[in-house]
C-alpha cells in the first residue's frame, strides 16, 4: 500500500471511529437513563393498577387518557394536547358462562366474548357443534353448519421462531369467524384461543361482521385452549353433543375520546416530525399492561431520556398515545386525518406494540435506502444485545401515515411469551420485568436519536 | 473480473451453499423437534412439581437422581450410569425471623440463611448493626465492628445490560462477607439479596468460612432487597437501633449422592467425548426450575433430540446431570477425577445453568481458532434469533475439566429476569416458558452438532 493511501485511510478510519464513539457515548448514555432514572415502570404501575383495563369508550380509557396528559405535562415539552376522536364502545356485560353437555353431563369450560360480538339470546344459545379448523372449511361442509355452532379448532403453528408468524397464521378465525359462518346458517362460533400454551385463560380480541346484515349477526366467544382441546375430544368421542353459552355483551354508540400527544419542537427542522408512540386503549379482562401499556409508558419514556440528558431534538419529536387499535383503529386514523388537514411532514414513526419483553430488534416498513441506512447502525446496538433488523410491519397506530418519505418502525421484543398474556386475564402488571421495559425504551431511543441526526434517506 | 475467476467463485460458492444448505436443513429439525415433540417441559413438570427443591443430601435429590435416571434410560441409550459423589449435607432447619428494633418498635423482615451458616443462638442473636458497602471498608472501621452485626448492602448495578456482571460486582459480600466480618469482631452478618428488584424474597446462596477457625463462625442470612432498603432508611434515622435474627440451620456429615451420566457411543471417534449438562442438586427454597432444572432437563432434551432425528453421534455423547453445584461443586470434580483416572479424552463441554429463558447464544471457553470456527458458524443461528457469541466463564460444573484440547460453552439465555427467581422462594415452575426452555435445548443441540460434524481446530 501506497503511503499516501495509508495516511488518507487512517484518517478517513479516524474520523470515522471518533465520529461513531460519540454516537457510542451518547447509546450509553440513553440506556444508563432508562436502567437507573427511568419514569416507564412506576408510571405503567398507576396505569396498570390504579386504572386497569382500558376499553374504548369506558371510564377507564378517559382516566388513562387524563392521567398520561397531566404526566407529559410534568416533564416540561413545548406541547401537550388532546386530540378528539370518536370511538365505538363496546361492553362485555356479565362474566360469559359456558359448558360441554354431553347427554346428562355438563362440563364447564371457559370462554369470553370476543370484541364486538353481539349477546345470546337472554338464556344463552345451545346448539350442537361442528369442529373445523380453517374458514375455506365452511363451503364443504356448506348445509352442515345450519343451526349448529361453528368451532374454530387451528392452534397456533409452534414451529415459527417469530410467535407473531403463528399469530398471523390463525387469527383469521377469529377476526372473520362468526361472519363467514354466519353465511351458512350458522346460530353461534367458538373459536380456539390465539395462545400458543395450554392453559384456561380464553383471549378475547376484535372480531368483525362486515360483510353480513345486522339481522345475521351471530355470537362469537373465545375459548381457552385447554377447553378448546377439551371439546374436540368430546366431540371425538359424541358428535352429537351439544354446547351452551351465555354472554350478555352489547355495542353501544361511539363516544367522544382522544388521543394524547407531547411534543418538542424540532431546534433545526421543526417542519420534520418524527413520532413515538403506543396505544392507550386495551381490552378489558385484564389491566393491559403488555398490550399496550407497555408501549404508551415507554414512549413517554423516550422523551423522558432526552429530557433528562439535556438531548434538544434537530426535528420535531412527538409523543403519541393512540386511542383505540384494539377494536377500530380510530385514533390512528384520526392522526393521519388531521396530520393531512395541516399539511404536517412525517419523516419518522416508530410504534412499540409487541410487549414489553427484552428488546430484540426493529421490524422496517422503508425502502431499501433507509433500511441499509438503519442496518449500517448495527454495531451501535450490539452492546445492548439488539440485533435483529428486518423488513416487516411496523404499528397498526402508524399504519395511516402517508407523508413520503417516511421510515416506519416496530419495535420488536423477544415475542416467546407475548401470547401468553395477549388479550387475556393475565396480561397484568406482574408480568412485566421492569429492566426489559427499561430496555425497549432505551432501543427506541436510540433509534430515534440516530435518526435525528442522521436524517433519513430522501 | 476475468471469466475464470468468476466461475472458479461460483462453483466455490454454489459448494458453500450447498454445504450450509445440510447444516441449516438439519438445524432446522432440531429446532422443530423441540418446538413440537420434546419432553423437557414434562419432565422439568415432574422434578419441579412432584420432586421439588433439591439441596445436596436431601431425600428429594436423590429422588431426583432416580427420576432423572430412569428417564433416560427409556430413551434407548448405549449406557445409562450413575457416579457415586460424596456431597456436604446442609440443613435449614425451621423458617429463620428476623426484626429491626428500633427503640419499643420491633418491624419483621424477610430474611434466610445463606448456604453453610451456623446457627444464632437458640433463642436468636441481637446486636447493633454496621451497614457497609463493600469488605474493604471492614479494615477503615476496625473495632467498630465487635459485637456488632455488619450489613453488607451493595446494591446489583443496574447498569449492566448482562446482568451476571452486575452479579459478579457484588456476590462477594454473600460469600466471603461473613468470614471477613468475624475476623474484626463481628458477631453476624447480613447481606443483601443478589437481586435486581425490589421485592421481598430473600435470595439464598453458598458462603464459606474459608480462612477462619470454627469457633468463629458466626451466623450469616441475606435480608430481600426490601428489606435491606428499610434497614438502611431505619439506620440513617436511629444509628444505634437493634436488629434480630433466628435461625437453627446446621451443617451435617458429608453423605452419599450421585451424577447421572448418559451416554451415545461415539460412530467414528467413540473415545472424543462431548459432554452436556446442568446440575441436578438446586437450593431449598422453591423447586430450582430455573437454577437449574432447567439446565438438567435441556441437557436430556438434547439426546432426546438426536434420538427424535435418528441422528447418530460420530463422537461420544454424554448428558451429565451433575450434583452439588450449589454448596460445594463435589460432583464436577468428582467427574473430573475420574475422567483422568479413566484417561478419557474430553472435546466439548457444554453447561445450560444460567436459566431457562430464550437462547441469546454462548459464552465461550476455548482459544482464538476454535472461537473464530464457532463465530463463523453464526448465520447458522440467526434465524433462531440466536446472536451473542463470547468468551468468557462457561459454567461451574464442566469448570474441572482439563482435557486438552477442550472447547468449553455456557448457554447464553437472556438475562434480564434470573436475578429476580436465583435462589429465591419464586424459581418455580410457572416462571418458565415452555417455548424459551425448548428453544435453549435446540440451541444447545445444533451447537452439539455442529462440533460433532466438523471437530474442534487441533
Amino acid at each position: 500500500m501506497k503511503k499516501n493511501t495509508f495516511l488518507a485511510l487512517l484518517l478517513f478510519n479516524g474520523s470515522l471511529i471518533f465520529a461513531q464513539t460519540n454516537e457510542e457515548q451518547t447509546i450509553k448514555k440513553i440506556y444508563n437513563s432508562a436502567l437507573t432514572n427511568s419514569k416507564c415502570y412506576s408510571w405503567l404501575d398507576h396505569l396498570s393498577n390504579q386504572i386497569g383495563g382500558r376499553l374504548s369508550g369506558s371510564a377507564n380509557a378517559e382516566k388513562a387518557v387524563q392521567y398520561t396528559k397531566a404526566q407529559l405535562e410534568t416533564l416540561g415539552l413545548d406541547r401537550v394536547y388532546l386530540q378528539e376522536v370518536m370511538v365505538p364502545k363496546w361492553v362485555r356485560g356479565e362474566k360469559e358462562t359456558a359448558y360441554i353437555q354431553d347427554g346428562k353431563n355438563k362440563t364447564s369450560v371457559a370462554i369470553c366474548a370476543l370484541g364486538g360480538s353481539v349477546a345470546t339470546p337472554k338464556n344463552g344459545l345451545t346448539a350442537e357443534v361442528v369442529e373445523v379448523h380453517s374458514i375455506e372449511e365452511l363451503a364443504i361442509l356448506g348445509d352442515k353448519l345450519k343451526g349448529k355452532i361453528v368451532f374454530y379448532n387451528r392452534p397456533m403453528e409452534p414451529e415459527n421462531i417469530e410467535t407473531f408468524i403463528s399469530y398471523g397464521g390463525c387469527v383469521d378465525q377469529r377476526y372473520a369467524g362468526a361472519a363467514a359462518a354466519s353465511k351458512f346458517g350458522a346460530v353461534g362460533t367458538i373459536v380456539r384461543s390465539v395462545n400458543l400454551r395450554l392453559d384456561d385463560f380464553p383471549h378475547t380480541g376484535a372480531q368483525s361482521y362486515d360483510g353480513i346484515p345486522k339481522s345475521q349477526y351471530i355470537p362469537t366467544a373465545a375459548i381457552s385452549t385447554n377447553g378448546a382441546e377439551l371439546l374436540s375430544k368430546a366431540l371425538t368421542s359424541n358428535p352429537k353433543l351439544k354446547f351452551h353459552f351465555k354472554m350478555s355483551c352489547q355495542q353501544m354508540d361511539d363516544v367522544l375520546s382522544y388521543n394524547v400527544i407531547g411534543e418538542i419542537k424540532g431546534s433545526e427542522h421543526p417542519e420534520n416530525i418524527m413520532v413515538v408512540g403506543g396505544h392507550l386503549d386495551s381490552w378489558d379482562l385484564a389491566d393491559g399492561s403488555h398490550d399496550d401499556g407497555a408501549g404508551v409508558v415507554q414512549s413517554m419514556e423516550v422523551i423522558n431520556i432526552f429530557k433528562n440528558l439535556g438531548y434538544k431534538p434537530k426535528n420535531t419529536l412527538r409523543v403519541v398515545l393512540f386511542m383505540n387499535e384494539e377494536n377500530g383503529g380510530r385514533g390512528g386514523q384520526k392522526y393521519e386525518e388531521l396530520a393531512q388537514a395541516n399539511n404536517e411532514k412525517h419523516i419518522f414513526a416508530l410504534e412499540s406494540d409487541s410487549g414489553g419483553f427484552s428488546p430484540r430488534g426493529f421490524s422496517l416498513e422503508t425502502d431499501q435506502a433507509n433500511f441499509n441506512q438503519i442496518l449500517s447502525w448495527k454495531d451501535l446496538f450490539e452492546p445492548y444485545l439488539v440485533h435483529s433488523f428486518t423488513k416487516g410491519h411496523s404499528g397498526s397506530d402508524i399504519a395511516p401515515l402517508t407523508s413520503k418519505p417516511l421510515v416506519k418502525a416496530g419495535l420488536k421484543p423477544d415475542s416467546q411469551r407475548y401470547f401468553d398474556y395477549h388479550h387475556a386475564a393475565n396480561d397484568t402488571f406482574d408480568a412485566i420485568n421492569k429492566r426489559e421495559l427499561e430496555l425497549g425504551a432505551a432501543t427506541m431511543a436510540s433509534l430515534m436519536y440516530l435518526i435525528d441526526q442522521k436524517g433519513i434517506v430522501k
